[in-house]
């Protein structure tokens, strides 16, 4: 049973992160607060040709965490851990402390 | 009677895998973790055109499993076998152990 | 009254083949099994023109056998013989033995 | 009163050939067999500039006898006789004995 | 007031003519004769710009008597004459005697 | 608080001419003479990019007398002064005594 | 938690302005003037990339004053801010005193 993904061309797989509702030291972080769509790049596809046939690389890479759209995104099963597959250009950002 | 088809343009012909129950040692596999939708690459198109007439090799390869889109592919029965066609850019990506 | 037609462009003329229900040895073939929407082309056009005005010639000849899509094609009558008009990037693929 | 028409850019002057319903020597034809839907090319325009601006030629020239699509065309009068004018991409092929 | 709009781009200014319905020497002409929906060309614009920024000039000129199409153009009143602004490629064709 | 806006690439901000109903002698204008939707150019912004990234200057300056689409526009408050925002290439034309 | 985003392509992220009621000295603004949909550039994205790959960079950096469009836009909580997303070219322009 395949448990390893390459997406193809500029597609990109990410494991959404769960917001944690306490913060490292144990407060409770008010609602609100911890709602951001987010995930971890775990696999990114070779690229994308341009019209000349050219491979124009992927702008992201393996372990960026990154802002995800509101929609979109197709759920993939590999083994028993669920991921999502973007397109590269879907993704709105990438998220730093 | 045709038995076989060599796929036009970016187009790749693939047979798609039946999800087994079990594992290769018999235990049986919960429903959900076999839910994948791959498929085997058993021929592939020369490729597409890019804008100035040259071809652009398909990215994919005989052989390859690859992750299929939920939905799309066009169903083709050659002699007693059923396959479905897609374009390159459809698929979602390889699949490896 | 006009017999022949030379597609325009990246068209090309084909004639449906009307799947035989026996074998050559006249074994009766399974319905199933005679399903493929297929024909014979017997004229190309001299293919389109790219952004730079470049010719792209037709990637079919006369004489391929050719999977047909499932919709589209114009129906073109010449003479007594029906026959079907397509885009060279409408075909599916080329059928072989 | 104008009586001739110069086509702009790509487009193409048709005269419809009305269908005979007997050969020429006389032979009434069956109804089904003379149902195509042709016409001869009277005028042509320059062509259409790609997107250089350079000036692609139209592919028919006047005299060609064309295959004309089932829709499409815009009826023009000139004087007492009536034409249609295509583009030269929508003309499905020239039409020969 | 302003009376005089040089037109932007490949748009090109039109001043409709209304079919008379008699000939020259007085003759009436038949209604359906006089039905040509045309214009004389009264202003061009300086062209519009290919992909590459280069200015593709307007293929009419003043004085060009033009066959118009049935819809679009957009109506515009200079002091007390009423004019139609087309865009070029619009224009279905010129129309001589 | 904001008085001035610089648009941003082929956009321009223009204040709409109100039309007088009287000639600058005082002689009252028929109505139906001044309806030109029409305004003044008081900023440009640097123009819009090509598909290469070239910056493709705007074609209109701060100034120009410009006749209006009817529809279209977005409308900009700064200070107590109302301006509307077009694209370069929605503007029809410029106006000229 | 992620506090900082950088922005994916073309995209930046806008801190938007909430209208004061009173100028800098006090005097309470009429409700009609202070209307302006507008923010502030707290992060630009590295740019989109052209038909051939090339990077374009944005033409807005940190800092600058934007003219918001009316529609359009992503919510982004960070930490307990809110801010929203845009593409480069859906801002209408930089705002001055």
């Amino acid at each position: 049973m395949a448990t390893r993904l390459i997406p193809a061309l500029n597609r990109i797989l990410v494991e959404k992160i769960v917001p944690s509702s306490k913060t490292t030291s144990g407060i409770i972080l008010p609602e609100k607060l911890n709602k951001l769509n987010s995930g971890k790049v775990v696999a990114v596809g070779p690229g994308a040709r341009d019209r000349d046939g050219k491979l124009i690389p992927v702008s992201l890479k393996e372990g960026d965490v990154v802002l995800l759209p509101e929609y979109g995104g197709t759920e993939v099963k590999l083994g028993d851990k669920e991921y999502h597959l973007f397109r590269d250009d879907d993704i709105l950002g990438t998220l730093h402390n």
